[in-house]
């Protein structure tokens, strides 16, 4: 249960510096640090280890501390990120919500889609009041996770795709960060396509162009550090050199490999409310094209 | 919102006596009613309004409200019933749970989703585990309603069908009922198909053995009344004649057609609750081949 | 469980008509009609058959169908009549919300109270920030239902009351209405106290200033309608005439008295999340004597 | 938000050894450790820096991976620790459920009070049925948490024992450990009383004898470590010695004090259902002085 997902393309760029085949540009917008890294193919996918596609990263600090006209600025800044990743065409757009409801740093993907401005089905009953109210068309889905209906989300998703064709699949996710100050306070927008399930690899992404049928942006947010990341990262910064028999203490100390605990602040479900919402609002407003005042009208 | 879903063959056998096409046995098991009803093709279809097919409703009287052994005698009960459906040969089977989780009654289906005994993952990762403890091989959905997803719920129990690729489906679905004093009081069993979102009709059902590629199984409890329904039926038996002028009243006192209104118990919570644990329970027994104590190990 | 409480003011009046002892002036607020009842005591109880004190009720309409600005307007509307009734002093406010977060209709209370912007314990921790922030002081608490404590709600609310000397208590109520057009369509607000569990009688309220040491504001919205109170209505707009031996007949359909059963509207979930959500922001601004913008900024 | 609660008293005994005022008996009950401390006025509160009292640990292994037997064992033992505690004599037992019901490790008090057979009312209303079904007398309550009402919960449940005169009040908390391999492994049982929000200190608790009026038996179950308190014990085992300038480096990686972020095994989702599960039925059996098999008649 709760596999932690596709690690932070930033921190990834992080470990392996700016190297012919990435291209980083470090942007502030809106008064917010903003790096958008595209990694090439054949070349930038081997110096850094992950997929070719677009990276962006926004930091935003913590949201959940700030006041109202932060987290507008910040909703609008993200939604413009996925809007300038969202295929002109016409078409639904879908949004898959991953991760257990149950465990509160892995329950981002399944708020958000509570929180959605879903409309794929008035579409259906009233063609005009859609029109009118000018919405886009978005369909929304929370797969569960494996141990709930032991089906991977992956093949949930794909099968729904197969089915609704839409013209591009939002997947969200909490991720696991290496650094506990990124946690819940940057966000990871990505047109490379996701794995499920897996952590930073080279592997083809199950979720891509290639097995959906459309483009895929992936909307990660850091929620928790693995215990083990978090012990090497200690033992290093003590010790001042790299891998010194640390995996024995750390054997030790965290009773197994610590790939089975998670670190994560005191206050996550205030962070899981405040971070969904943001999220919600920010497909809202690029899905639907409309302003955040706009979108309340609709959105609880 | 809140469409309630396939009314009760017990009740439409109520409506049309028994006719040709239609067998209707009354049996005692383990001390509780069991009525089969078989509507033949052709002939029993045109008389009774209903798909041919196999219409099983067991009584257990207000079972939230019962002992321990009367839960475990309903729950074998229905489990055998269960079983007497399911195909013989080895495969998966999937159950979709119907509804709307947020509604009281209408969470019926969602609820039981929560307490199978998912295995389907289980079988993949380790084969031996799974073969060892005898399990049979689940997988479980909870599709959403249209409100919250954009999608049918049969659109996506079809989809994940053609990849699932399973050898049975269960669907569990609040019913509406005609009379009060079947809420919560009766299951019906029935291999028929089923149309979530419809009442009842003679059309075909969106989810049986041709749409699906393999037999439905559909497990219905119902748990609410139309108030409509429920004001023609006091006005009749007042005036002890049929319609006269009923619907003008009823329009002026429900406001409307009172199709948007249910009349359901004060203890709805705790029905949903019981009646949840009860089908899950069943389900547990009928699909793992389970007794009801081997199936507690593994069942919160 | 699920004891429908307090009856309509509102409903008593239209029963017994304008009398002496009784004053009501019906308003016109904001565009909304506004009726406010005084009930004197004496005469007035003796007429009315309620507690002496004012009643006043807000006719919204169907809130949760309504676009954000009519939203924004009864909620200031709602908040300028609290805030009538609040008592200038300094002091905390404590905010209890009645019912079963588990039966859809009844969640009101509990689900404005997790919605409140709640101070009490900032003011203890950094005075500076809590007076700066200009809030006012709010603690809030959901009692639960007798099923699941033991404890009477109006006994927990009394001894918390003893202990935080509040200097009004607001207390939060889903209601039974008569008529089905007043569903989630009115507010009422009142200062004569409350008894969680009884119905519209004249007897001393178990929550009230001589009781709670402060005075009391009860805020509810009808939810429901018994299943009898309806069938009566029926029964009478059919036959034209008092009752002619309805007790009977509703006895033989509605199974026993109907007192068990409730009428309510199929989208009531929709209904609960935005009744609650327009109580808390109402409160909010009341309390907390801030414009609607900038409660936004604190509150989910 | 999420205050850690009263650290484990057997870890307490491990930093201080065994010393005069501190009676430490190693059992084996049923196939499980119990360890039972006893300190002692005076010169045991001294050494020990924990009030005197009885505290009890059960080490059960990872409860949530067992089978039922085990369960069944573990239960009982519990239930029979509990036992030992409870007085004599006539009354109630109030319950309080401490903790965060939407922060999962912080869930279990919350989770543990939706799962017990509340009898106190039945006995009110029906004392006969009361009797005959040899229930014991029990009230419960969830207080919340000090963001969520403004109310310290000693302050709430203080209050309510001063109205409900409890002849024993069980308070059940979620405990930060000191140790990854005693999460969710252990339970402790304790009469000295609690100080819910406060850590490890020697200060009269705020909840006991002589602030309820009844005496208190606390129930604990480690499901967090403190990120700075494994941060400290990987530096020391690694580096063998005491603290070298280990609070700068954690200063450094954890980014503050690391006394905002935990630990916590990411399947805390079904630990914290099972072990709620766990001391629920073993309450239950406790107080109603029932077998497992009686009890599970009544509960879910």
């Amino acid at each position: 249960m709760f596999q932690k997902r596709t690690d932070l393309a930033l921190e990834v760029h992080e470990l392996h510096g700016n190297e012919s085949g990435i291209t980083v540009q470090e942007l502030k917008k809106g008064g917010f640090n903003v790096t958008v890294a595209e990694v090439s193919n054949g070349k930038g996918e081997e110096v850094s280890g992950k997929r070719a596609g677009k990276y962006i990263t926004v930091e935003m600090g913590k949201i959940w501390q700030k006041d109202k006209d932060v987290f507008e600025r910040v909703a609008k800044l993200i939604s413009e990120e996925i809007q300038s990743l969202l295929p002109e065409k016409d078409g639904c757009v879908l949004v898959a919500g991953l991760g257990n409801e149950e465990i509160t740093p892995d329950s981002l993907g399944p708020r958000v889609v509570k929180k959605l401005l879903v409309t794929r089905h008035i579409q259906a009953i009233d063609r005009e009041l859609f029109v009118d109210a000018g919405f886009g068309c978005v369909a929304a889905l929370s797969p569960g996770v494996l141990g709930q209906t032991g089906i991977e989300s992956s093949e949930i998703i794909k099968s729904v795709c197969n089915s609704v064709r839409p013209k591009c699949v939002i997947v969200i996710d909490s991720l696991a960060s290496r650094r506990l100050n990124r946690l819940a306070s940057t966000v990871q927008i990505s047109d490379v396509g996701i794995s499920p399930g897996s952590g930073v690899s080279n592997r083809r992404p199950e979720l891509d162009e290639s097995t959906l049928g459309a483009p895929v942006i992936s909307i990660g947010v850091p929620t928790v550090v693995d215990a083990a990341t978090l012990a090497y990262d200690l033992l290093e910064e003590h010790s001042g050199k790299e891998d010194e028999g640390f995996a024995e203490v750390i054997e030790r100390v965290l009773v197994g490999s610590g790939k089975d605990m998670f670190v994560t602040p005191k206050e996550n479900d205030v962070i899981a409310r405040e971070t969904a919402k943001l999220l919600a609002c920010a497909i809202n407003m690029a899905v639907h094209r409309m302003e955040i005042k706009e979108i309340n009208e609709f959105i609880d």
